[in-house]
């Protein structure tokens, strides 16, 4: 009992420059500690932890590479107690946005399938790069401990064919795996336990909307607790305007654009993932809370923009689902920005929305419509490292 | 009197290698004679008249050019004594596809504007070239004839920048004119008024959403008389899927493919645009009628995905416009396919469709819903010809 009740899982999200931890312990899924190493490869490099009780240690320290920040990770859990030895930690999970149809769920990821991990990243380029060389600095550092990819994408490998595969030649998706992957699925799979247990139903019998809202943001159809239709698409750029990826556009313009700024496909595609969306339009911001406090006109078109494009999906998911029992706001805007919930809520309204203003006007977890309200609203901060913490503590016991 | 009962007003519609027409008289909007010229420019081309006594004559000859066909037309008005005198045709109108932002609305097109419609070629490559081609044509054969451009695009210039701006980097609006410009405008434009009338009310008590299925297909939101969204983007390859056009699709497949094909931008446009929708992916057909009557599971698929899109652009324009009065069914397959309508009435049911099955079972202008129905569903054959009559009546009276 001793023994299990030391057992701890690392989860990791690693960006091009940046890497983030959250240290659990598996009896309880309390979080032990948690922190980031910050610009690495970079200048002005900083280790953070911050510890159970609240104590946050900020170090200034080089950290040219991924290895050096897990090598970081582990002294300071040393130092600071939170680990008295190693093999406390019995697997480590890492969150990877695409996991194609490779990665149907979560995997233990071993020298002899990483290099599938290297090869989405033709799918993902700005994500699977930097998250498999994390898998790989863990593996040189704890070669004993399972490493756990948990995939963005698995969630919506229960997506019809009719709604994942795009209307181009068939040989597309035969040869190259060209459809619809999706992406949030972690999250969304968190959102839809919790937002049941709210609810007091099992995901079985709801349809469930998911307005993730983050930088990067997506909206889900969730039927009978499994991903039904979800506006990323074969890459995180689909679907809904976000901070700096433009989401869907006609593809016409791509060329017509490429002619005129005499660019090639890879600046355009670099320019619609980079240069677009909230940040394009305004001409501000990528940052939300830019755009809403700016009076500016484009700032104020930006946020229309991306208003209606949140509600152009929810209706078109509400259509393919034939209804919707509840729509859950997450992430970044969806759990800190009211105006963007309210807005969405009033135009919706006649769906049989009836918003609770009040309880809109604060943040955390919580339903923002009425008791009677035929559509059930709710705000449902996400935690994606709980669903790796889950998964790896299932499958490292398996393992 | 007499005079004015013998004013004759022509409707042009030019493909790359057709050119169909259609006289009315001004009077009473009858058509008086109707048909085309195929193949123009091609082996095997032909003529074809049809009187208004239903009596058709078909001529193979060789028609080099749009001229000739323009030549061709005009001699055999005079043949079947349709016209006994050039001077009774007051105005020719060209249907065009793409107006950009210069043709807000129809347009006598002169040798001072027409150089506007030939730009506009790369807005919509397959479409506005020929258009213009025939203008000039005629201007040739029938330089005192007023020529009057009848935009596709016009009807849409009411949507809100909210509505037709892309979320990519502004200044490629400002500079380019990068924006949705939508098509079937002149479609819709009649579907609105006509279905106005069989619900007998006015145009601006009501909100409708305008299906328009031919081998190019759209769905329009209407809101109180004006064009409020619609599904077709900057060019007429955005949207649902079409019979070889794609649709919507995200942009970063588009350099995925590229990569894997070694394809240039041009080519994976142009296979969007002529090898993809329900060609690209049943492998059969273009077709929806060959699609319908295939056992081939990828017909089927192709058929479901059609579907499919149709719910989610009615879905997500039901949630912009905060509701819907009537859906309406026009174009080919919209006014032919009952299996088509009738999935779409059943997969909707929940929103407040009554389907009248019976109804559905057969063809012509008529309500397919129960009288109840909240959401009232219709078919409406449409009628570009007679909108472009009018307008040419209209403004060659003006001129």
């Amino acid at each position: 009992m001793e023994d299990f009740l030391m057992k701890k899982v690392l989860a990791i999200n690693s960006g091009s420059s940046t890497f983030k931890y959250k240290l659990f312990s598996v009896s309880d899924e309390k979080v032990l500690a948690s922190g980031m190493a910050d610009r690495v490869g970079l200048d002005g490099s900083t280790f953070e932890i911050k510890l159970a009780d609240g104590t946050k240690h900020v170090e200034h320290v080089k950290i040219p590479d991924q290895e050096t920040a897990v090598k970081l990770l582990i002294e300071n859990l040393k130092k600071y107690k939170v680990i008295d030895n190693i093999h406390e930690i019995i697997g480590v999970g890492h969150r990877i946005v695409a996991g194609g149809e490779d990665f149907k769920e979560s995997t233990i990821i071993t020298k002899d399938n990483i290099q599938k991990v290297f090869d989405l990243t033709q799918y993902a380029p700005l994500h699977n790069m930097p998250e498999a060389m994390g898998i790989e600095a863990f593996m040189n550092i704890l070669p004993d401990v399972p490493q756990v990819g948990v995939f963005d994408t698995s969630f919506h490998q229960s997506l019809d064919p009719v709604h994942y595969l795009y209307s181009i030649p068939y040989e597309y998706y035969e040869k190259y795996k060209v459809r619809k992957y999706g992406a949030h699925g972690t999250s969304v799979r968190y959102i839809v336990q919790r937002s049941s247990e709210l609810l007091h139903k099992d995901p079985k019998d709801l349809k469930l909307i998911v307005c993730h809202l983050g930088s990067g943001a997506s909206i889900t159809a969730v039927k009978n607790g499994k991903s039904y239709d979800t506006s990323m698409g074969f890459s995180p750029l689909a679907g809904i305007t976000m901070s700096t990826r433009s989401g869907d556009v006609d593809p016409s313009l791509l060329e017509y654009i490429m002619n005129k700024e005499h660019l090639d496909i890879d600046q355009i595609i670099a320019v619609l993932n980079k240069k677009s969306g909230l940040l394009g339009i305004s001409g501000i911001s990528p940052d939300m809370r830019d755009i809403n406090t700016s009076d500016k006109p484009r700032a104020k078109l930006a946020r229309k923009i991306f208003i209606n494009r949140i509600i152009r999906y929810i209706g078109a998911y509400y259509a393919e689902m034939g209804g919707a029992d509840a729509i859950i706001f997450t992430a970044g805007v969806g759990e800190h920005d009211k105006g963007v919930r309210q807005a969405v809520m009033e135009q919706l309204a006649f769906m049989g929305i009836d918003p609770d203003l009040e309880a809109n006007e604060t943040n955390g977890e919580k339903f923002i419509t009425k008791p009677d309200s035929k559509i059930k609203v709710m705000i449902v901060p996400t935690d994606e490292e709980l669903m790796i913490e889950r998964d790896v503590a299932r499958l490292a016991k398996l393992d």
